[in-house]
């Protein structure tokens, strides 16, 4: 059930970026392929859980978006977590990740999931 | 937003317990008190969720009745942190602790959670 397991790495994509910089290769895994335990030990982090309250607005953000009080290799682990594990989208544009929230992927494997998790974070 | 910091400690009680063994003192957080990470990193366990969906019929259930492919203080660990986490009660009757899921107390602290995982458990 690990997070391991299940990642399927995005075929690389001619997205132009920088020479020596990995090209749109950011591992996502498959809509159903999401593991309940992977999402929820993603949810378990006060930050993390920061971050996705943030993203539920609906918008892309870039990382640096985030006011987060840790380092920032601390706030890219954070948000590796989150894609490794389905809950957000990371999409290279440049050098910039910008983050989304795969809401309707959790919706359709987890039903009422994030929304549960979502409402209880804003109260 | 740790655990520590949200333990309530339930007072002793006269149940009858060998000499030398804490009186009913598993510590316990409140209801009001219980904290959606930590309640969220107690379910991203694949061994504490198969927990968590055995106690979801109802039954209070000593440990031992739950056959989980782990070494005894593992599975000492797990249950341990569901109830510091608020997920279950342990209750001492004699030297078994028995356990039940503390489902109303969820319910009226996160609405939809538990049900939602439980659903997503089962999928």
């Amino acid at each position: 059930m690990g997070v391991q397991a299940t990642q399927i790495f995005a075929p690389a994509t001619s997205l132009a970026v920088p020479a020596g910089l990995p090209v749109d290769s950011l591992p996502h895994p498959a809509a159903d392929q999401i593991e309940l335990a992977a999402v929820l030990h993603a949810l378990s982090d006060p930050m993390r859980l920061q971050i996705v309250v943030g993203l539920a607005a609906g918008d892309q953000r870039p990382c640096g978006s985030f006011d987060l009080p840790v380092t920032k290799s601390t706030c890219t682990h954070h948000f590796k977590v989150l894609r490794e594990a389905g809950v957000i989208r990371q999409r290279l544009e440049g050098t910039t990740r910008l983050n989304s929230l795969r809401r309707d992927d959790l919706e359709q494997r987890f039903p009422g999931l994030l929304d549960s998790v979502l409402r209880a974070a804003a109260a």
